[in-house]
């Protein structure tokens, strides 16, 4: 069955036919296309849900254009699609999760399971580390659904290596996002999802593409000199948020999701782009605290705090995470963009 | 019994005395002067000590000029130096910590002590939450204590406003110190401990007084404009690392410590340099985690990525912590040099 193409938009500035599908249909493509390229039902659906999520978030970076590099890194072996993941130890409040090499997304959804089961007997704080895992996708994701049971979700991940350290010049440490949400009072979860990086390695590819020159603060050269080439950017490497300090950060999240889950660092990942190398092996770190359980009036403190922020900030200030939630209605609402050449490629997927 | 002075030593560039005391004079002395001015012994103690260890790290802006502040604050009832913590509430993986309106520093002695013997018995996690708070010193001397019984340290901790947030001019958010630290073969801990301001308040008063141009990248002017002058940025705002991204990370530790741990968000507290308002009420959130029940090779992982750094680094790579301990060693061999007029001040606070 061919996805339900919605109709067809001429876009005449990008020169390409673009394409729109209810986020049903483009789940239901990409879940078929993972699975006839090897992954078993279950992992594709959860993948294929993900990464229309992350479409319909307006986070297309993490969505279906992941698709035909997740099929290129199963053929390569590189992540292994008929893997599900599995609790190998459980604490008294903690649990330890092998990815066993298989897509990050079925990992990500038993830890946030677990986590929220084990906070309600453990009352105050839980943990899960993920080993042997690969791409998280939107790192909001999972600290999203702890936040939508009432719990604030604190996730770490490492990525592969894309940022200098400490005054070198070769990248060592990935972009490592740091994620946490927060209930609110009949509100969509405060979401915080940020990575490490100045820019995102996208923004700088798509500056190349487009023959800009980028600001001297995102990265630099090869040499390690600061350069507003963007070419020279991506040979070189990307600069972490604050110098020094968003360099500690990277490295508190490699010893938090590498050391202790027990995964590669940063610089031992293979790229989540390519089949080149072996599996990324990244970890993945996650917590999950009950608010109510320290201050039962939690919830209206945080309104309290929006309060203030609304009234000292811009007329531009919105809750982080707002505007992925009107997004996300909108796409639920309307469908999704893609472009043609993609869906085609994917259906080619689905077809063989 | 005066302080022991080593000798005095003429510092002709800064036109004043400066007298060098051994770290065991100058934490009497501190203790002697606290107590004097109505602390208990034991906070007396513990806050002294706590003070000293920061000018032994060569952090002099938590250590002993903060004495005069302190015992103003105590005068102005802004904080109670007779007041002991309290463990509030226990559950199986957490605490609650109350402060009780005295100085931090005992409370965050109760939560390092605590957490770790919930470590023990929990495995994996435990998370102590301090309400009612005061300024937290070097916000690295906490989780350095948990990373020396053989765990993780992770603080969050907020304080008084100083940063602007998502596009305002006023300070709503702290500093919002992070800490972390952890464990190493034959080693001191690795130690990250940083604000979220791009450069610390004490640089840019500094800076003012020496009549000095500071980078536009520090702060706004009253107005929200960006400023390279520093009395318009010490009348404005902070910037945060990163812009928005350093923001969000504030505004998850004023979620963390100041709306779960039940005390002041950064924009209520009042300042922990005078004796202006009521007591300051800031929070601090703890956590400690046990890495070897998740990775028994934990140790041998984390050598692996200061080696992976050292190698790509520049030469003046040093592990994150490494240039305190170093300092501590020095002070303690050699003692502390302070300003005579400081000296002064605080033997007449012990004379009182």
């Amino acid at each position: 069955m061919l996805p339900q193409k919605l109709f067809f938009v001429h876009n005449f500035n990008r020169f390409h036919l673009d394409i729109k599908l209810t986020c049903d249909a483009a789940r239901s493509l990409a879940s078929r296309a993972l699975s006839a390229q090897g992954a078993e039902a279950d992992v594709a659906d959860c993948v294929a849900s993900a990464l229309v999520l992350a479409d319909a978030d307006g986070q297309p970076s993490h969505g279906l254009s992941r698709t035909p590099s997740y099929v290129e890194q199963m053929l390569a072996q590189k992540v292994d699609g008929k893997k599900l993941p599995c609790v190998t130890k459980k604490g008294a409040s903690s649990i330890e999760i092998d990815a066993n090499g298989g897509f990050a997304y079925p990992a990500l959804e038993l830890a946030v399971q677990q986590l929220t089961d084990l906070c309600d007997t453990q009352g105050g704080v839980s943990m899960a580390a993920i080993s042997g895992s690969h791409h998280c996708g939107v790192a909001g994701h999972p600290v999203e659904k702890i936040a939508r049971k009432q719990y604030l979700g604190l996730m770490f991940a490492n990525t592969p290596k894309a940022m200098h350290a400490f005054g070198g010049s070769k990248s060592v440490f990935g972009t490592n996002p740091i994620s946490f949400a927060c209930p609110r009072k009949a509100a969509d979860p405060i979401v915080i999802d940020l990575s490490l990086s100045v820019a995102a390695r996208g923004k700088i590819v798509q500056a190349a593409k487009q023959g800009r020159a980028i600001p001297d603060s995102w990265g630099v050269d090869p040499q390690g000199q600061p350069s507003t080439d963007p070419d020279s950017v991506l040979q070189g490497s990307l600069n972490a948020i604050g110098g020094i300090k968003g360099m500690a950060l990277a490295m508190m999240v490699e010893i938090l999701a590498g050391a202790l889950a027990n995964s590669h660092f940063g610089f031992q990942a293979s790229s989540f782009f390519d089949g080149e190398g072996g599996p990324p092996r990244v970890g993945q770190l996650m917590l999950s605290i009950n608010p109510f359980e320290f201050n039962p009036d939690f919830i209206d403190s945080v309104e309290f705090l929006i309060q203030e922020l609304a009234a000292t900030s811009s007329n531009s200030f919105r809750v982080p995470g707002v505007r992925r939630f009107q997004a996300r209605k909108q796409s639920i609402a309307s469908g999704l963009t893609y472009p043609e050449s993609l869906i085609t490629q994917i259906e080619s997927f689905a077809a063989a």
